[in-house]
């Protein structure tokens, strides 16, 4: 049983039929880029902590836990996307494994301790602040894609504030703000060591990027096959279905 | 009519029958590298000052006259390298287009003048130092690809002290050097624009990065397609016949 609100469904997580997750189109609806980043990053399989910010409804800490027996901790700053996160966590009996805290990243060293986690997670917003009339006019919304409470600089001192050294950050973000990732990972001692870039297309530019960092890693970087989403005919690629299905 | 010495050849330049260039197994030889950055560089059309760094015997030079009426100036450090880049431009009738300088590219901004060229190239040393006993035992290949009489950073710095304002820096270099590139890059006033990734195959790693960047540009990071070399069945791809050949 599981208590669902205004336009809430309660969708299956992928072809995943044993999981599911609460969703609202006007409210939050987990992405692609949610799917890759729960793919691409490293997780420790029998334990340790991980922690995800930007958590939205859960869902990167959901898919995680098919992969992990770690604990799993998702930040959310909105009361609302909190909630459906919750209980989400509750409906899928994972109450053992993931906890979700409302609050802001900023207060999250603080208040959960400094290098305390093998993994950080993040699906950040994307977009600089703009002015107010060009936001989306869906609040919910513009939190989850608009630097509105916290920005790019704000997840990377976090995220290496909240990781032991050694540990693993992986962040999705678009390639516009590649440089400004990179210059403040190193900067916040965080060393990219993997980086992904996902095309629409062969022969499109790319739209997505996926960098883990290591804390106080030493430097070599490597750039993993390019991930292309769509074949000429618009289908999805082998290599697209196997990371969303699990088969091709 | 051109004098060549010990083991010189008078190779064509690639597929084009119309222009040579003298290499040798011993001395040096072009590299893919070279191509692909010759291809990769903006360049102006009619005309402009386009300056090569590294220019080894000149490949890149050659390959940009074929794309370019503006002014190329190339840098070699190492007296036989230089004279093989200049037999080789008088050999194709090119004196008027290209110049070749014998000299260290760090003496360049105060030799040739700073912020005067429209665009730089280079095909930079990839190797940091490594112990003497380390180095390739032929000299001139040690100089070509150890940072022994320049490091990476002498190249940015130097790139972007030769440069216009809005002028473009493009250089090929391994991934494991990106995360210093970029930092680099940044802190030289050289922001990068177009970022482009070399997979040896399409479920390999890339091995090469493509990088330009834009004196005092603004961050707008583009990753263009991603180029793939060969094919499963070991054959070029399409896209590669097409950058060495002009055909696919």
């Amino acid at each position: 049983m599981v208590q669902l609100y205004e336009d809430e469904r309660l969708d299956y997580l992928l072809a995943d039929e044993s999981m599911r997750i609460i969703q609202s189109h006007s409210v939050f609806s987990f992405s692609l880029d949610a799917v890759l980043l729960s793919n691409f990053a490293y997780v420790p399989i029998k334990k340790g902590n991980i922690i995800d910010l930007c958590t939205g409804n859960g869902v990167i800490p959901l898919f995680l836990s098919k992969r992990t027996n770690a604990k799993i901790t998702g930040v959310e700053i909105q009361e609302r996307l909190a909630s459906m996160a919750t209980r989400s966590v509750d409906y899928n009996n994972l109450n053992d494994q993931i906890n979700i805290v409302l609050g802001d990243l900023k207060d999250m060293p603080q208040k959960l301790g400094h290098g305390k986690y093998d993994v950080v997670t993040c699906n950040p917003p994307y977009f600089p602040t703009p002015k107010v009339d060009e936001q989306n006019k869906n609040e919910h919304y513009a939190i989850a894609r608009h630097e509105i409470h916290c920005n790019l600089e704000d997840v990377i001192r976090v995220s290496s504030q909240l990781v032991k050294q050694g540990g693993k950050v992986s962040i999705v973000h678009r390639p516009g703000r590649l440089v400004d990732i990179i210059t403040l990972m190193r900067a916040y001692r965080l060393e990219p060591k993997r980086l992904q870039f996902i095309y629409p297309k062969k022969n499109k530019e790319a739209n997505t990027i996926l960098i883990e960092g290591i804390k106080d890693g030493n430097a070599d970087l490597k750039i993993l096959p390019p991930l292309v989403v769509y074949k000429e005919d618009n289908e999805y690629t082998n290599e697209l279905k196997e990371i969303l299905y699990g088969t091709n």
